[in-house]
């Protein structure tokens, strides 16, 4: 969020508390309540703050009072074969879905050792690893697909937006190692960074963004009204076009045109399609070998000379699982802005719990 | 292969017939040495001419005089439960091996609509687009995924190479218009690019490669001494990281320092790990309306308007298959050095089929 600036900083008990109190208030069950409340709150201990309590107010709530995310949904499993599913989302809060889809997938795959459950009519459901996560208690990989809510990037070789952003986590398990857990769109950078850039009135690098004609700029005005660069330019969007393809068009979920954009349209329900898929690593090899083949391949991995000025190897989820463990401890820097909103809307739903202001010098986050 | 230089026009047929003949005296069955020669035939005429013919010399003739291909495996089923499999390969060509999970991961998502083969004790597979593209002819998706024979990346923030270039391709049908044919690995660009730049004596952008110490170069003879650079830096060393996990720990392949180099050991089996799924599209729509979905996505996507100097949007596997339209039609270019290279192969095994010399002026190839 504001990287300058007073932040406050809450216990993350304090901050998953407030988002449950003005969820149930936005009229969802306590039981979803807590799951996306949880959800924003996990984000936000593992340093993706974008993903976190920042998107309550007032996007969320804004899209729960408009009717275009519905708080009460009744999922419908319209499908259900084999070891695939696909489910109807009721236009319901996409962490609610994305989660019930994935621990479907988990159940399926104890017997079948793969399972895939598509979804459509949902909503933006944040960050994906939370959901390839939940596969990892289970002796499972699980992997969580979503298509954004946003156009950012052009098929490649184009210049019109037509494809999101489309994230993919994986989540592995190990046992003496953390586990292993990609998260990550396809564009080089977070368009967040972006307005940052522009914020701080500073140049962005050549590879980070197109302008509105297809080519690269350093002006990152030119690149918020142009196109997020894919990572690899034809493999990112090409992956991106994969995720799409197996998210919605698969799915029966919005794809190209269809999708409205996060923040541009806050009434008409986005039917955001998921994939989620978990497969039991047990059908391969016993647990606990797997376990120990990771384990070692991880030491492996860490022990690669570092490049100059890194000082360990971190693998994928690395820096978030540190993140967490300090944030747990130290709690959650949220800036005061946020803060200060977050309250207004807590007054005006009636919410005991206040988040600020107690604005402390902002500590310097290690990493 | 040679951009310059002489080249002998070879119909395709008469490639594959070629390298039907050498395999087969080189100990393959008459159906396998089939399958391998069609496969490198495939990947010549698609353009994807490192994954062609000329790995049959002295490469894949030599990995199998050596032993270190058998020649004639016996793939056995070490496991198979649900919509799982794990095959183990016992170190024949990858082709073969790669092909017999695939078909055995389609037969299976018949019934269950997902299904993963795992392949343990396999060894170089060719263009892995060639397994995905299997499913397309069941209404399916096809995934492949494998592990490369050397290492060509560091974990992100090292510089010791531990992890391979690892491909993954994605295979999605489409009715009336092409499929889209993903298939890539997660460098920005191949190692065989950086070849050419060094034979040529021409610099390399910044963004192609890493020197030994882990930072960027545009030495192409640094760079063959270093790293690949993988896209969208940490994403990419993620992705190998996790398609590693996926078809080598997972399956009891080789992984890390097990990864012994395609070229660099001629002698000990591989242990290359693969990861085949094929998902049935039935169990999520009728394959009619996918086909609709697709074919809509597919023209508002090439609908896109272009960038300067690109006359048309090309999706995943588009080129591939406009040149593959091209080469069946006019023949395949083949460097003249290697046509005869492969001749005094031929010679020598006594196949009556040649390639050259019949070298002509090369035909400016329209792309």
């Amino acid at each position: 969020m504001a990287p300058d600036g007073d932040v406050v900083i809450v216990r993350a008990v304090r901050l998953r508390r407030f988002a449950e109190e003005a969820l149930e208030r936005a009229g969802l069950s306590r039981k979803d309540a807590a799951l996306v409340a949880d959800s924003l709150v996990e984000a936000n201990l593992r340093g993706v703050d974008s993903h976190g309590v920042g998107r309550l107010f007032p996007a969320y709530i804004q899209k729960l009072r408009s009717g275009q995310v519905n708080p009460r949904p009744r999922l419908r499993v319209l499908r259900d074969r084999g070891a695939t599913a696909l489910l109807d989302g009721d236009d319901g809060m996409g962490q609610v879905v994305a989660a019930a889809a994935m621990d479907l997938a988990i159940r399926k795959a104890r017997r079948a050792g793969i399972a895939v459950v598509g979804v459509r009519r949902s909503s933006h459901c944040g960050a994906a690893a939370y959901f390839a996560m939940r596969a990892l208690g289970h002796g499972m990989i699980g992997i969580a697909m979503t298509s954004g809510t946003s156009n950012a990037m052009a098929p490649w070789g184009g210049r019109t937006a037509l494809l999101s952003n489309n994230p993919v986590a994986v989540a592995i398990p190990a046992s003496r190692r953390l586990p292993v857990v990609l998260d990550m769109a396809m564009s080089v950078v977070a368009r967040g960074k972006i307005v940052l850039a522009a914020k701080a009135g500073r140049p962005i690098p050549l590879d980070w963004a197109l302008r509105a004609n297809g080519e690269p700029t350093t002006n990152p005005a030119e690149a918020l009204a142009g196109l997020l660069r894919p990572i690899g330019d034809y493999k990112g969007a090409g992956l991106a076009l994969v995720v799409g393809v197996l998210t919605a068009i698969l799915t029966g979920g919005a794809f190209g045109r269809e999708i409205l954009g996060f923040y541009e349209n806050m009434r008409e329900p986005h039917n955001t399609g998921h994939l989620m898929l978990a497969i039991r690593i047990a059908h391969f090899m016993p647990l606990t070998a797997f376990h120990r083949r990771m384990d070692a391949a991880v030491d492996e991995l860490k022990s690669s000379k570092p490049v100059r000025g890194a000082t360990a190897i971190l693998l994928p989820g690395e820096p978030e699982f540190l993140t967490a463990r300090r944030r747990r401890r130290e709690g959650i820097p949220v800036p005061a802005a946020l803060a200060a909103e977050l309250d207004a809307l807590g007054a005006s739903l009636g919410i005991p719990t206040r988040l600020g202001p107690r604005p402390r010098t902002p500590r310097p986050e290690r990493t």
